[in-house]
């Protein structure tokens, strides 16, 4: 069976994280995804290397971000480059990019314009806050968009300071939702024979990703609280936390705190067994458990927990969870080995199709690599 | 225009987050969902409150995640049940479910039965772990997702326990992949005519949200590692975290050490402005600069930043957040009034189509509300 996006065409002047996220899924969806790059340097991310790791003579995070594209290399202050792109675009069904506000329309590559060139294409613009305001100047990266965002008072304890996420999670999430509108619109085209322009933020993006704490915020004026030991969602009651044990640390699950002292023999918090109580009562309660939960090692506390069928996991490091057969059977790890002269291994789409397993065995392209077999094909 | 989505019906019988965040962006985009729910109960997450917030007997969180959705009760025990929904499905071009594996078998409607009712249905499905392997019934929730995923040693500090995102960050990242595979999935049926099955799973999800992390151990051996403070992401070098100002904190993104150095004035660091100092000596970095923040008052730092070009945010709360012009201008806050008798503010769908933000200003549906005129329309 063909995948589901085989046959789409999607132009990306995006580069970095966000943009490029988004065209990694459609590329494993099935869509063929060309990379628009400068000369000589291309997508920036080519030179931004995770624990310095490199393959191939490009960063292995650019690798893992841009497997199974082609790349295109043109100069867009030449006249000969703009007519190449001008060209592809008229094939293309997508274009992305992730420029700040203005660059497009400077280098004459605005949705307008390629509109006039490709009538239905779908467009899609990622910024960092949008593009009107006194935010739009504002450099569109990861860590200030989650200060700016409010997200900081969600990870962590209470007397601890603002804490980031470890994670580039607005560029990921805002990733998502690009793809997310893109296809939308793709729909729309399907359907109705028309293009249209999709603009995602990161900042629009994490605000959404705390629809929860913003809305109980909106109505309510209060901010959000973190317990004082064992967070884990300001929101939640007790026992919700991750506890240390003898040997390692264990996860405790939303369920009833009764249920909870049964199963792990712990006395002394009989009367905050109700709901109310929970919450209220919820930096005592954590307090009183993680004393308990230091006592004995994590499968011990996953036995009995087990038995009493309360919600529970261990806390696994990269190492341990690798070695479990549950990861194993989910064939999360593909082998990148093809088109260049290194391999390396990476994660797979999260997204199966009729259950099987999508694996992109592509690594990223040398820039520039299909410049030539592109012009031969579209005759640029 | 036309809503990229419109004349797209969906039948929602997932509950709780994953699966209806998918239903709430399909909806926002302009898909028609009708969340299929038992008698009496219905989703489970109307009982499920933020804050102790509700709204018309339902709770705001539900209110937050299934605006603008219609509801159909149904008792799939009964014939008349299982017949009403059957003729739904023959009129839909989308299913979500996020049972656990083997209760949509029990009850009928596994995708084989589903398509023998729609041949071109797109089906999809949220499942904790995958549907094979010894994790497949243990609990698909949040908390127990992050802590088998290895998330924990990306937030917070390296002297600090294994840290949760303060999020539910499994949930939400899958519910934007299985929207993604659904859209995927339509843009092939409207090409090809073909429906097809969609899966996705938490822990699939959070580790895609990793690839960064887990490619560079894969192909490395070596576990993250958090820096001793100010961590912000365990593989970026100094100076990037956040740092106590003597008023509030403010964040420090990645840039030239000199120029940061330069900006602020710190003095003692000049043998580390080369890159690879800055990452195998960054908690010396972070510790020294920390020291220097403290001295000032945010703004006075952002005025010495801004002057010297180096990228830097404060950082804010809701309430400094939502005072701001350039989060007034986004337009993010929308109210929901319609459809029951009260309202209530949340945040709109992030994705905007030709720059217009979308807002979906319909309440989440009192329990069964349209199940006599769903009935009447399609003759159930």
């Amino acid at each position: 069976m063909k995948l589901p996006l085989q046959g789409v065409m999607v132009l990306e002047f995006s580069q970095y994280l966000a943009g490029p996220y988004a065209g990694l899924r459609l590329s494993d969806l099935g869509a063929r995804v060309i990379k628009i790059e400068r000369p000589n340097t291309g997508d920036a991310c080519r030179a931004l290397a995770t624990k310095n790791q490199w393959a191939d003579g490009d960063s292995v995070l650019f690798h893992t971000i841009n497997r199974g594209k082609e790349s295109f290399t043109a100069d867009l202050k030449q006249p000969e480059g703009v007519l190449a792109v001008r060209k592809l675009i008229a094939r293309a069904d997508i274009v992305t990019h992730n420029f700040r506000p203005g660059i497009m329309e400077k280098i004459g590559f605005d949705y307008e314009s390629v509109k006039d060139i490709k009538p239905d294409i779908v467009y899609g613009e990622v910024s960092g806050y949008g593009h009107v305001g006194p935010w739009k100047h504002k450099p569109g990266q990861d860590l200030l968009a989650q200060s700016l965002s409010g997200l900081m008072w969600m990870s962590n304890n209470a007397d601890a300071p603002p804490t980031p996420f470890g994670i580039a999670v607005a560029d990921m999430l805002c990733g998502t939702h690009l793809a997310q509108g893109l296809l939308a619109a793709l729909v729309r085209k399907k359907r109705q024979g028309q293009g249209g322009k999709v603009s995602v933020s990161l900042l629009e993006s994490i605000l959404d990703f705390q629809f929860e704490g913003l809305t109980a915020f909106l109505n309510s004026g209060d901010l959000p609280e973190r317990s004082v030991k064992h967070n884990a969602h300001p929101y939640m009651a007790a026992p919700y936390g991750i506890y240390d044990t003898a040997d390692g640390a264990i996860a405790i699950s939303m369920g009833s705190l009764e249920q909870l002292c049964q199963a792990i023999g712990c006395a002394g918090l009989e009367q905050y067994y109700d709901k109310r109580a929970m919450f209220t009562h919820r930096d005592f309660i954590k307090a009183h458990l993680s004393l308990h939960f230091r006592v004995h090692p994590t499968a011990y506390w996953q036995k009995q927990l087990s038995d009493h069928g309360y919600w529970h996991a261990p806390v696994l490091d990269y190492n341990s969870l690798t070695h479990q057969d549950a990861f194993r059977v989910l064939n999360m790890v593909q082998k990148l080995d093809q088109g260049r002269p290194v391999s390396l291994y990476t994660t797979r789409c999260p997204i199966r199709f009729n259950r099987k397993a999508r694996f992109n065995s592509q690594l990223a392209p040398v820039l520039g690599a299909h410049t030539h077999t592109l012009s031969e094909e579209f005759g640029l």
